[in-house]
């Protein structure tokens, strides 16, 4: 005998959490495609090369890889950025700006613990070809409008931008080299806290003392007021880029504006990193903070990771929802009553000789859009009511051999406990009036 | 720079391919939705051991299995049938009968070919948990009705029974023993012909005179009238095992019935030995005739296969659709005119300076549910329209200084090439009015 179990970090879905998990889906889809987004698939395997060399090397270890039976080097999807960027480069004939969703598992060989997984799920979205800042405050009003769609309010989108926090620590004395472990530091402010970002820049030689002072002053004090606002610009500010970047932050925050996104929602903050090396402009996360359930989108602009796949560079920006945390609140948030997409009604079998009848007013009752059961045995009705009581089925139909000769049937409601007999040929309408009465 | 390549027999599905894909599997989900089946997932990787020797020798060679870096020897699930009997006996608490769609991938290692890939979705339905045969006869009502659903009036869903077959093998005088290799001949039957399947038992010893005799007047014939259920039945229904299986499928005849199947799409078909050694009662699989797409759904009961990871045997049939034929014919019946989900309407950028203007109005439009997209860049009117026209947009919204000033858009329908001008508070109710003239 097989025992029935999987691999640590993965997980079955029983049908209670898909639907918790589908009606989320769907629900991003929809305000995806409300803003002109359209779905993508790629496959599950790639080229080991496809993916290597893009992660870093803490998530370069992540991957799945093996050699397949021909002896190529295969690995399955770490991402959904990565196989974008390579379906950019290989259809070059996509009309930009390309705006598509992707919503898939990806995998990683992380140690499974609370929260995380070697399976789960990314939702991402992505517009491809333009370097618009519009572009990213767009994908910043679409986590608006998916978050407030799943009865969250209390959350922000923190911000930042590449170019300034370049520009900074360029003109805070870091040589060109160090920015990249200067913004490695930084990114690790959550675990290790603003006096452990500091003493790791310092053992690393990267924190002159107008840096020192920067950081203490506005950055590593998180939320960017417009005092920090203005000490950065005039430190980022002092060259080509750090100016852009500055701008770019003001159009954001103009998009934002526009598109009725409320200021409690989003925040400039110099002190978000986030890991990838390969941003080159805006940055962002969103944070829920009520429930406390931490970050739940990460993004950014990636103007040069389409030419690793590609002879024409190709701008682009992105950003992806973590299904997984998003999951876990909404299945509370949706606990009881939650029925969507379940069976309506089951049609209970008194007697096998009368399944054909059975049969008949279930597809009548399917016909009028009403999602029903037939039970194929005869058992006793008791069992049958258990079984519908277990399902959550709320109506159940009974028909025995006087209900037949009458042309009638019997109709449970299975809340109440009442019961009722009406003519065959009112059936379906009087079920759809105790299914909207609900 | 890395080559933009994916392995054969993997593919991307562009925005298009993926629109098709995406309402097939939307109009299934309802259909088995609608029957009171509810969604499962499983893990995309499952332990090899859980695969191995569930599939015959041919399926054993297909199935990409690889160590991962814990040592741990695992595999891409192969198909969706075995991670269900897997669940089912890991989760004994499910309430039964089960009955559950799973739509995902699955992967083989195959010879790619057209039409065949080594990543590609399966959608199946089983009810786990009732030997009662009327669960086997909906299956294949629900085949119907999604057949119907997505416009095939010509397919025909080809019935057998391995009871009957069994009973017919051994009473025409072949060993117990003997009796999968003669299935797995007439399997052959579609690809070999009658003559061929007859020399192939020839060859093995495997055909006795009554056999072949039975063989070719009602068996390899095909379609199983009237006088060939009566011959079955002199033959098979000699054993109580064979009785009970013509018994069964009458009763499959009588659920068809009364669930509206007509008779020209289903037959009794005693050639039809499907593949898979694991069948115990019903086999079935569907033919699309018109257009000539082949087989497009197969299953049956497998009552002894959960038993392999359970100590207590449960009863379970099913039957799987594939999606890639349903997909290929439903692309040109689709074809031009299917824009669901896709933008209604561009909102163009005259000027950056009134990109604010562009974003409210864009999110006015959404509010009303109208699925909008808003182009980020200054460019030539020209350049912006034939992007619309790209990508299938029907509606454009423009709006110039002018425009602005006197708190109008002007709105141009892609489609007749005619613009009019409308004050903007009542540009929402315009726009409805013109998608839904559509």
């Amino acid at each position: 005998m097989n025992i029935p179990q999987i691999p640590k970090g993965f997980r079955d879905f029983l049908p209670q959490k898909m639907s918790v998990r589908k009606r989320i889906i769907s629900l991003m889809t929809d305000v995806f495609e409300s803003y002109g987004f359209a779905p993508l698939d790629t496959p599950c395997l790639e080229y080991a090369e496809t993916l290597e060399g893009k992660y870093g090397e803490e998530g370069e270890k992540l991957i799945y890889k093996f050699e397949d039976r021909g002896g190529r080097n295969v690995a399955l999807r770490y991402d959904l950025t990565i196989p974008l960027c390579r379906v950019v480069a290989a259809y070059p004939e996509l009309s930009k700006p390309f705006k598509r969703y992707q919503i898939a598992p990806v995998w990683r060989a992380d140690k499974p613990q609370k929260g995380r997984f070697r399976e789960f799920y990314q939702c991402d979205i992505d517009i491809v070809g333009t370097d618009s800042v519009y572009a990213d405050g767009e994908l910043l009003a679409i986590t608006d409008t998916v978050l407030k769609k799943l009865g969250f309010d209390n959350f922000i989108i923190r911000i930042n931008n590449r170019k300034v926090m370049n520009a900074f620590a360029l003109n805070s004395g870091l040589a060109a080299e160090a920015v990249t472990p200067f913004l490695r530091s930084l990114d690790k402010l959550d675990k290790i806290g603003a006096e452990g970002v500091l003493k790791d820049l310092r053992d690393a030689g990267l924190l002159p003392p107008s840096l020192e002072k920067s950081l203490s002053e506005f950055i590593l004090t998180g939320s960017a007021d417009a005092d920090s606002l203005s000490k950065m610009a005039a430190i980022a500010g002092a060259t080509d880029t750090g100016a852009a970047g500055m701008a770019e932050m003001e159009k954001i925050r103009e998009t934002l504006q526009a598109c009725g996104v409320s200021e409690s929602n989003y925040r400039f903050d110099f002190s978000l990193a986030r890991g990838l090396d390969y941003y080159t402009g805006p940055v962002f996360e969103t944070i829920v903070t009520e429930p406390k359930i931490g970050s739940i989108t990460g993004g950014g602009r990636y103007d040069n990771l389409i030419g690793l796949f590609s002879r024409t560079p190709v701008p682009a920006t992105g950003s992806s929802f973590g299904l997984e945390r998003l999951v876990t609140v909404m299945e509370e948030k949706m606990s009881a009553g939650n029925t969507a997409g379940s069976t309506e009604v089951l049609v209970t079998c008194f007697d096998e000789a009368l399944m054909a009848e059975n049969l008949r007013l279930a597809s009548m009752l399917r016909s009028a859009g009403i999602r029903t059961e037939v039970y194929f045995k005869k058992t006793k009705l008791k069992k049958q009511l258990s079984y519908a009581a277990n399902r959550g089925i709320g109506l159940v139909v009974i028909m025995g051999p006087d209900e037949v000769n009458d042309n009638r049937v019997t109709l449970r409601n299975m809340v109440s406990g009442t019961q009722e007999t009406v003519l065959q040929n009112k059936m379906t309408a009087k079920i759809q009036s105790m299914l909207s009465a609900k």
